[in-house]
């Protein structure tokens, strides 16, 4: 049996990385994680104390595929305490993580070699979703001087039927403002294209909150999860808000293609969506907000300053195109003398990823200043060209 | 912003009964539900057991795309115990239900445009995840006096990349045998063919065992899913067997497609699977042999005898083209008349299924049996043309 070729997606550069880790801990080296994407916290207790109280008193079986209906009913409350939006619940749809919202949304709008836009630098499997699904992703490069933000002038003269934006965005951590956001969407309003707006990071930020599309207009898509912010990656459940116009096309989508999100997530959702929960999840960002003034800091120490202070988020992507011209052998250099795993550029940037790395700090602060100390101590050692040093 | 073409799927016309039987029950009317295709009991005991003591152990983040190694290998040993097949637990693909797996199958074997063979009738979402996927299914009738069952010579005429076929078959939960299975296959791989099997009812039969396509050979593709013997619908939890030489095909297209399935159901999955778990699923499936029997002898007793007998999954189709030649009107009837909800077979067979209905015997024995005595009753006093009888 042959494979399509849509099925041909690039690998995460980032697995080398991390298969390279395991090797060295297994053995026996102490290696800092500062390449993945996720909490080290579990769910909030009171998401967990949801789904163990649920165990014994429901069968849990499929729940109706746009999801439980007081799950919907509290992610539009959240609409409203985060951003003063009223937003219908009946728009709200519960889906298996962002990842099922991305498949949701793309076949939503998309025919079969649609050209979609997406930022360069952004999230890989934007890139990998779309070929998978017969459509054709659209590189929009960014720029440093401006943090990495996608620019409407950009949107407005790339060749696409719609675009994915994220803020913050991935890899970067920055974040549009109001008007820079507003901008984005009218540009595509006025050329009748899709805007997808990635709000996975929301929640996280370090000094104004985001800016959610909803808070513009409502001919958008919305696209969010409880992986970051409400620190519950592995559960895989996640949303999507449309136009009232498309919440039947999606519910019909969602029936054939997932079915349902698990139904004991959603019970875990509710629960981390709860005001109880909200100490544990502030305290995580507290933490956040400390690791990211130690890598700032840090890198600042180090010589390494071309990078801009991430506004959300837990990431910095910092330009080391002065110190090599492959990341993919600098983050592998990093790893084996200074025992810290970090991502190289080229998971996000196909063409300049050569010169960038992706710092992660969603872990605990012991780990990040330990991590911080020594990539200090790497880049003093090895000097303006590690790469040519000796170990 | 405008819908794509790809996301104009059918709707389940399944719905418009169960949405009926909501508001029957809302009235204060007693519905019982044959309309359902899932179990009623939750989750075995370990299974939540497992999750519970998980719960306050572990942080539950991502799990690597094709799942927790050791349920990869008590997967693996799964094909053991049940068929004595030897598998290799790297060809395993832990996916979100089955429904992941179909998503993750279509794309790694079909371009866009591509045709695909689906039973009719057959599992209605197969038909729309490829419409979704901007493939082509191709509906191959099968025939009553074969039980439905899909034979060598319809799959070797049609003009078709590949086919996915289920056995034992919804709606009609009969199974091929060894010989019937092997032919299917042969006539796919002279042809150059994808060969899809569905196995999700694999664990429910009623005579002999069904047989897995993975007996006969190891260039197939498998799916099958924790829903149905393991009684897990919401949790979904499924697996994919691959040939080996797609294994990393896959495994870069989940990793950007769902970056994994829920942890936590990988965690209850482990639990259903440990010999702890067999009594009460061998007790759930007693429990649908009684009441499949039931079923049968109640539509016997009725006079609709026009169906096979089901070898396995919890379902009998019936001709009811005797009584009307619109299902869809029939079914609204019986809800309305009889207090008993079942599927029009417009969803499994959108060209023959106006004369044929789905009873599902899931649900609890007492159920089952009030169902019969509901329907026995209703045909009895409608006589050979009910719906122009008055109520």
């Amino acid at each position: 049996m042959q494979n399509s070729s849509r099925s041909e997606v690039d690998p995460f550069i980032v697995m080398d990385v991390m298969e390279a880790a395991r090797r060295a801990e297994a053995a026996g080296r102490h290696i800092i994680h500062m390449e993945v994407g996720q909490p080290g916290t579990a769910a909030p207790l009171p998401a967990r104390r949801a789904v163990a109280a649920q165990l014994d008193q429901d069968a849990m079986g499929y729940t109706v595929a746009l999801g439980l209906p007081e799950l919907r009913r509290a992610i539009a409350g959240l609409y409203a305490r985060w951003y003063g939006v009223d937003l219908d619940p009946a728009r709200v749809v519960v889906t298996s993580g962002s990842s099922a919202a991305f498949l949701l949304a793309f076949t939503t709008y998309f025919d079969a070699g649609a050209r979609v836009g997406v930022a360069e630098p952004g999230y890989p499997s934007y890139r990998q979703i779309l070929k998978a699904l017969s459509l054709a992703p659209v590189g929009l490069p960014t720029q440093p001087e401006t943090g990495h933000r996608m620019t409407a002038e950009a949107l407005a003269q790339a060749d696409i039927a719609g675009a994915i934006i994220a803020s913050p965005n991935n890899p970067t951590g920055t974040m549009l403002d109001r008007d820079g956001l507003g901008a984005l969407i009218a540009a595509c309003r006025d050329r009748d294209r899709v805007f997808i707006s990635d709000e996975i990071y929301h929640g996280l930020h370090y000094g104004d909150r985001a800016v959610s599309a909803l808070e513009i207009s409502d001919d958008v898509c919305v696209i969010n999860s409880f992986s970051k912010y409400f620190s519950m990656t592995g559960w895989r459940i996640g949303w999507l808000v449309v136009p009232e116009a498309q919440v039947r096309v999606v519910e019909r989508l969602a029936q054939n293609m997932f079915i349902c999100a698990p139904h004991v997530a959603q019970i875990a959702a509710l629960g981390a969506l709860g005001d109880a929960a909200r100490p544990e999840l502030e305290a995580n960002r507290a933490v956040y907000a400390a690791n990211r003034q130690l890598v700032i800091d840090g890198l600042r120490a180090a010589g390494l300053d071309a990078f801009a202070p991430p506004d959300g988020a837990f990431y910095v992507y910092v330009d080391t195109g002065a110190l090599s011209s492959d990341s993919r052998t600098l983050a592998a250099d990093i790893l084996e003398k200074a025992g810290v795993a970090v991502t190289p550029g080229l998971d996000f940037d196909p063409v300049r990823g050569h010169g960038t790395l992706r710092l992660s700090y969603a872990r605990a602060t012991e780990d990040i200043a330990e991590g911080m100390t020594r990539l200090t101590n790497y880049f003093a050692a090895a000097g303006p060209n590690p790469l040519l040093t000796g170990s």
